[in-house]
């Protein structure tokens, strides 16, 4: 069988800060379309691939963690769509579609499929399988019901709130019936924060002094919830502003990516004096909610209750730009990459 | 009715570091002996009274803890063994024993009890009311047990070992089936820790340089359980130790009282890579579990399973000294004033 050309974005080597678009090149190979007879494995065409900030942890050459470190000089790997070509598998025919990890690269010969999911026909746009209905919603609402046990009138705030996660938990806290507050770094995204995902205030931290203040402004009463998504100032200054049996999600620190040694957190006697829970957790840890979120997601989505902000590039060209730009928040909502047309 | 002379530990005024012995002051003034008719209130003799860090808290001017501040030119107030010498209330009869928040003080007229309990007749040292039985045991009981939900075979870490709480927390993980190690800042410390409490480990963090190294010593496979009574730079190596899903109860920062600026803790995102839930709490919200814990603890001291280790200072005109000294660790176990006897 003949082979075809696979464009791929390679990762050049591990780096101690984050990434840039020069840790990155596309590079041209050959591939089979074809999955190798009796190996299980499945050879897919991909159609969007997502960028998360937690791909970061994976350009460190550090073991520890929950997933290994990308290998350097192979295609980086992550969230796609991707449509099946050729199907050693039984699970898998092709011109079925599939949501799960995959390569950087047009084609990819996936041997073991992980956190796969098949799409059912459906008229909900196939880039939010990764998305709303991927790995950073499901994030969202297990962070959000599962972490912060919400009750309805309490009060949520949520930073990074135009982000993948941020902006399905602050919708997910209004249905709640909480009281919520977004921030993030743009006047753009508070627009979209409040005009469009509907929070009840939003503000820019880039424009804030004193983020203790500000928060005391739009939290008279106190915080009960806080979906922290960036760590650092922020956290610092919302354990001070937190209620008692207050509790803390902690999703990300995205702050802290262009640092090399993190900032210090000042403020933990808060958890004390306030009896603050503060949570790190994993999406994969809570896989038996999955059907509940879609469920829920699926049907709020299409009764027009909740909205998804995507931020799309075109052609893997696009992707190490892309990637980059998450940890200076150049995207606005979730950013995606899509490859190929279906 | 005649008024006799009353011993009292005055507070002289707000401060911003720790204790001093010179923070308080020995006054002697006059009290009668009796309870104001129809008043509610109880007129006691204090014999022990208990030299607790969360008092640190009181000696602030900030009013946004679980408790008030302690009022200058008046005694300090903590937890205590009474008895009644005279009662304007029904709950409490002339000769009963109890436990609760009293005056630092011979003598204190209570106009609305809190936080007491009745003692009854017990071959227990009334001593421990305030001890192992009262707000310390309870937190480490709570604390252990609700907060950091312990499995048989879990690797447990405790600092401040020796301390009030630690030195349950650590005999009670050790009696779930948990594998303890505990540190303090002296060898006399950590001889106890090991020799009379029966943790498996102990070591002396003052002679440790690397605490991160220490820790991967002493738990090459992780931590599962960090009961933190110190904060600071323990904290931050423990973060780096934890496993996946580990839990740390925060309890207390003592190492953080002599700083006017908490130190920062810079590995945070050890709670996002490893699922790690890290809680303040109160023992005073989980008082439906008192009676059970009451049963067990006096059921293993009784067993001989337990020991509880106390500094006892004789006189009232010790206590200032007494209470300072606790933010250098210079009480070898739970610190108690005896200020008479039954």
């Amino acid at each position: 069988m003949e082979e075809v050309d696979n464009k791929q974005v390679i990762f050049k080597g591990y780096i101690e800060r984050p990434p840039k678009e020069t840790d990155m090149e596309i590079k041209v190979s050959k591939i089979k379309l074809r999955a190798p007879k009796g190996s299980g494995a499945i050879l897919v065409k991909n159609l969007y691939l997502s960028c998360d900030p937690f791909m970061r942890g994976r350009m460190r050459d550090f073991q520890g963690s929950y997933i290994p470190p990308f290998v350097p000089g192979q295609a980086l790997e992550g969230f796609g769509v991707y449509k099946v070509i050729d199907s050693e598998n039984s699970d898998f025919k092709p011109g079925d579609l599939f949501s799960g990890l995959t390569g950087w690269e047009e084609y990819s010969l996936i041997c073991r499929p992980q956190q796969f999911r098949k799409i059912q026909p459906d008229n909900i746009p196939l880039s939010y399988h990764v998305g709303l209905l991927g790995m950073p919603g499901f994030t969202a609402y297990v962070g959000f019901f599962e972490v912060c046990s919400p009750k309805k009138g309490e009060y949520v705030f949520v930073s990074a709130a135009s982000g993948a996660v941020g902006q399905l938990v602050g919708q997910l806290a209004k249905l709640h019936g909480c009281h919520v507050v977004g921030s993030a770094g743009t006047s753009q995204k508070v627009d979209l924060i409040k005009n469009k995902l509907g929070f009840d205030e939003a503000f820019n931290y880039k424009e804030e002094l004193d983020l203790d203040a500000t928060l005391k402004r739009y939290f008279p009463q106190g915080i009960d919830i806080y979906f922290d998504n960036v760590g650092g100032e922020m956290l610092d200054a919302a354990l001070l502003n937190m209620r008692i049996n207050g509790r803390i999600a902690v999703c990300g620190a995205v702050s802290q990516q262009s640092l090399s040694k993190p900032q210090g957190i000042h403020n933990l006697f808060s958890l004390i004096i306030k009896s603050i829970k503060m949570q790190g957790f994993l999406q994969h840890n809570y896989l038996h909610l999955y059907p509940r979120f879609i469920e829920h997601v699926i049907s709020y989505y299409k009764q027009g209750k909740i909205f998804y902000i995507e931020d799309m590039n075109e052609g893997l060209e696009s992707a190490p730009a892309a990637l980059a730009g998450l940890f200076s928040g150049k995207n606005v909502g979730k950013q995606v990459i899509r490859v190929a047309s279906e």
